[in-house]
C-alpha cells in the first residue's frame, strides 16, 4: 500500500491489472470454494456466483461459506474487491479530472501566448527605439 | 475499459449515460427476471426491487435468482452496478476537485496578471528612456 | 443532477449536508417503515437498523420490506445510500487532491519567484546600461 | 468532519490510519460481539467473520446482532467501513491524479522555460546594443 502510494503504476495499467486480478479472483476462488466447502458449493459455477457478489459487494448471502478455511478465503476476496471497486472509482475519476483539467489549460494556454504576445510587442519597441538611437548616433559620428 | 480511458466521454454525458442506463437495467432486468425464473420472481416489481438492491450494492438477499440464466443476468446487473458507483461517484468528484482548482485558478491568475503588469511597467520605462536618450541625441545632431 | 454538476455547492457545504440529510433519512425512515409496513418492523429502532444497514449498502437483509409501499420507500433510501457514499468520497478525496495541489503550487511558486528575480535582474541590468548611456551623454552636452 | 476537510492529513498518514484503525476495528468488533451477543456470536471468529463483511459493506447477513447493543456496535462498525471505502478510494484516486498532473506539469514547465529563455536573449540583446550605445557615446566624447 505505502509503495503503491510512493509509485503508482500507469493509470491504464493499474485499471488493467485490477480487472484481470478480479476475473481471476472469481475463476479461481469460485474453483478453490468447491474444493475446500463442498458441502456449502455444489459446483464451481455456485463458487463463481458467490465470488461475484463479494468482489462487487453485493453480498445476497444465499451461499456463505461456513468452514474456517472458506471463510479465510473469503476474506481475501472481499478485499481484493474492495481494491477492485477503490482503483475502478479511481481510474474513471482520474480520467474526468484530466479531461477537466486538459480543457482547463486549453484557455490557460490561451492566457499565456496573450501575455507573451503583449511582451514581445513591449521588447519589441524597445528594439525599435534602440534602432532610432543607434541611426542618430551614427549621424553625429559621420557628421564630424 | 482501456478505449474509454484513452477517450474519457464528458463529464454530464458520462453521468447522464449511467444514470439512464442504470434505470433502463432495474426496469429491464427486473423484467427478465419475471420471464426467466418466474418461480422465484412471482411479479416484475419483485424483479425490480431485485434489480436495485443489486445496483446499489445493497444485496438483501430476500429475492435471489436460483437458475443459472438467472445469474447470468444477475452478473451483468451486479458489474452495471458498479460502473454506476464508479461513474457517478467520479463525476461529483470531478466537480468537487474542478471548484477547488477554479478557486486555486483565480488566486494564479492574480499573480500573474501582477508579474505581467511589473514587467511591463518596466519594458515602458526602458523604452521611455530610450526616447529621451534618442531626443538628446537629437538635440546634439541639430545643435551641430 | 445536471444542475448540481454544472453548479457544484461547496465541498464542504455538500458534505455537511448530504451527513445531515443521511442522518435524518435513516430516523425517518425507521419511523416511516415502523408505521408503513409494521408487520415486518416491530419498533422504530428495528426500522432504523435497517435503513443503517441500507443507506451504508451493507444490506444484511435480517430486515427487509415486504409490502409494496415499503419497498418504494426503501429504493430512495437506498438512493439516498448512493449519494451519501459518493458525496462522502468525493469529498475526501478533493481534500487530498487540493493537498497534493498545494504542495505542488509551492513548488511552482518557488520556480516562478526564480523566473521573476533573473528578469528582474536582467532589467535592472538593461536600466544600469541606460544610466551610464545617459551620463555619457550629459558629458557630451555640457561639454559643448 | 468539518475540521478534517480544513486541515487533511498527509494521503499517506490518512490511508495507514485508516488501514490499522480497520484491522483494529474487525478484531476489536468480533471480540466485543462475542462477548455481548454470545448467542448469535459463538466465537471471536464468527464476530470477526461478520465484521470484516460489515466494514467491506458485503453484508452477506449470515450473521447479524439481534439485541440493541450488538446492533449500536454494528452502527459503528458499518459507519468506519464507510470511512474506510471513501479513504482508501480517495487515497487511490489523489495519487492517480497526481500522477496525471506529474506529467502535464513537467510539459507545462518546457513551454515556460522556453518563454524565459526567449525573454532572456530578448533583455540580453538590449543590453548588448546599449553597451554598444555607450562605448560609440563614450568615442565621441573623448574625440572632442
Amino acid at each position: 500500500m505505502s509503495k503503491f502510494l510512493r509509485e503508482p503504476p500507469s493509470i491504464r495499467t493499474a485499471a488493467s491489472v485490477i480487472v484481470t486480478a478480479t476475473a481471476l479472483v472469481v475463476v479461481g476462488a469460485g474453483a478453490l470454494m468447491r474444493v475446500l466447502d463442498h458441502h456449502e458449493y455444489s459446483s464451481i459455477w455456485l463458487g463463481m456466483w458467490w465470488a461475484l457478489q463479494t468482489v462487487t459487494t453485493v453480498g445476497y448471502g444465499d451461499a456463505t461459506p461456513r468452514d474456517v478455511v472458506g471463510r479465510i478465503v473469503a476474506s481475501f476476496v472481499m478485499l481484493e474487491g474492495i481494491a477492485f471497486l477503490a482503483i475502478i472509482t479511481a481510474a474513471i475519476t482520474s480520467t474526468f479530472v484530466a479531461r477537466a483539467e486538459r480543457e482547463r489549460a486549453v484557455a490557460n494556454a490561451a492566457t499565456d501566448a496573450e501575455l507573451e504576445r503583449r511582451l514581445e510587442q513591449s521588447l519589441g519597441s524597445v528594439a525599435e527605439r534602440l534602432d532610432k538611437v543607434e541611426a542618430t548616433l551614427r549621424e553625429l559620428v559621420s557628421a564630424r
